[in-house]
């Protein structure tokens, strides 16, 4: 199975294109759309929604990742094998949490021009080199023969895992559909806590249905992380906050 | 077959966990996309896209239809199953219309957790219920294996079956793409009548064919209900209308 | 495997229906979505996206293209064999850049409502005539079944091919997801060029990573043809042009 991920939108048929080459090459393989609304070429919300889903997906599910403003300069594009999964994507960041929470089996530098098309296009590897390789994987190639093996350096941790420290910062790393702010906060127990963004004070709670309509609450997203939310209503509009913004938690031991 | 219904949007990545979770467990199982587009939170046009699209679907399809504001609260999931489909959806009236149309053959609530993913967030049961109980019924457990059986009470019908009455009175009760109102008037056969909404009269035609323009015109749509459009144009821009705007039919019997 | 190209958006479920009635019929066949995001009624989007993507798809692909502003009146529905694949369009222009690009086997005129569904809408051919004649050519049906022969006069060619010209006119035919304004100039080999549109001179590079962060860029892009772009940038944007836009390349031989 084929996941793909990309910020190249459905309207211009760059992921009709993409799926084609992927049939191809490997008809009886599975394509999966984890999203191709990223917001044009935001590397950071690529990372946090592959690592949000991909333990969701099978053994042996590829995910080709495609957000990659340097496409046509010499960035690297590289493939990952976990122990459950393979990932291809742009050398920039794009797979920074999954390395965080992985042990990686192993990685290449995808260079085997044997396994791309023929014309690769200056703009569209997404077309011309990701979608090649995967369906070429698919189709039960070595990882090895992709280029050679290179090392990867574990990147700076983006979550905070809070244990006993009474008072952290930490960032929104998301915004999704509904104006949820996603924080960078992982805790293993519920505590009592409080969270402030932009002077506004809001409540950790077990669930939504603990405040009344069009109130502030925090809780423990699907994602395991702490979000902030309103009520049947939208957090973004009414915090302001974006990407970025900071976010202070106060957590009490219970 | 699974084909999927939500209010999840395509960016953020929610719909591929589903997907994730449906081909982890059931990998040979087809998932068509319904749409995930429908407003937040909006169960009535929910309601309305499942009504239109199910009767085109293929024996032994299971919807799985998540539009869900009291997700987190004590809400219930309920299954039911037609002479040829299953239907999964929270308690809140999204299957009104299809208990209206089809003879439900069985309904229970769901609630055996050994269908569910084994942590079930407060946030997301598209993915942890949902998605899992759906990919189990098409692997072939015993629907009720679910939950137990109860008895759902038949709402009052939506649409209103336009009979040998001069005049009546409905509602829009969707708006498309193109900004077709779609009114909740049903007429066996063809006659002359006009409807009237925000003081704008427009007669009833057989098709777009029969104005000019840039002209109103009601027709029957493709989903069997009277719809008013501007030919290549935009009817609800036109008229200011929107979701549960009155409209008037004054028919006449031919 | 059958491939999607509509303007019908994915939030109304006119997509899902349309999957539901070909897997009704032909249970086993792939559907691949193109695009349902062409703008409302733009048959020139719709032209250009399957041009540039029908190539990369594989042999026996059916492509079913639904932009048709004049469904409901007496406008012709036609299917085409080229060596490789089968199109189905209405007779509006929409196929004009494949028949522009590749030899016709074999055209004929969709009237045998022996394929279609029962009672055909007058404003959903996609669900009602489209997809039921695909996924039966997807079970094998003979392609001369579907209506009698009919043979198509190839239109006024779109792209200009730029030979040893000096300087010549053309126009924007696509504007992408990212701002990118797509030409219809198509080039053998790279030279020494210049590009003018609203009065702003931009030079012919082989890739965005030639200039500088915010500067402009003309490039061949992934279709084939010359590309205006801002590098990490919106060119729609800085430029104000759209659809049919002027631009005069300066070309110098190399």
């Amino acid at each position: 199975m084929i996941a793909l991920l990309t910020d190249f939108g459905t309207k211009d048929g760059y992921v009709g294109a993409m799926k084609g080459v992927i049939k191809a090459i490997s008809p009886t393989t599975s394509i999966i759309d984890i999203s191709h609304e990223i917001s044009p070429q935001n590397v950071a919300e690529a990372k946090f929604v592959l690592w949000t889903v991909c333990r969701y997906f099978p053994p042996r599910t590829i995910f080709v990742c495609v957000v990659d403003p340097a496409v046509g300069t010499n960035r690297k594009i590289i493939a990952l094998k976990t122990k459950d999964h393979t990932f291809l994507a742009p050398d920039n960041g794009l797979l920074d949490m999954v390395l965080g929470q992985y042990k990686i089996k192993k990685a290449v530098e995808v260079t085997n021009e044997r396994y791309f098309l023929k014309n690769v296009s200056n703009t569209f590897h997404g077309r011309d080199i990701f979608s090649p390789v995967a369906a070429h994987l698919a189709n039960g190639i070595k990882f090895g023969a992709l280029g050679r093996a290179i090392s990867l350096n574990k990147s700076e941790e983006v979550i905070v895992h809070i244990q006993r420290r009474v008072q952290c910062g930490g960032i929104i790393i998301y915004v999704d559909r509904f104006g949820n702010l996603i924080t960078n906060f992982k805790m293993k127990r519920m505590r009592s806590a409080l969270l402030r963004i932009n002077d506004i004070s809001i409540p950790l709670k077990a669930t939504y249905g603990e405040v009344g309509e069009g109130e502030f609450v925090a809780y423990f997203g699907s994602s395991g992380l702490i979000e902030i939310a309103v009520r049947n209503g939208n957090a973004q509009h009414k915090t302001s906050a974006t990407y970025g913004s900071a976010v202070d938690l106060i957590a009490k031991e219970t």
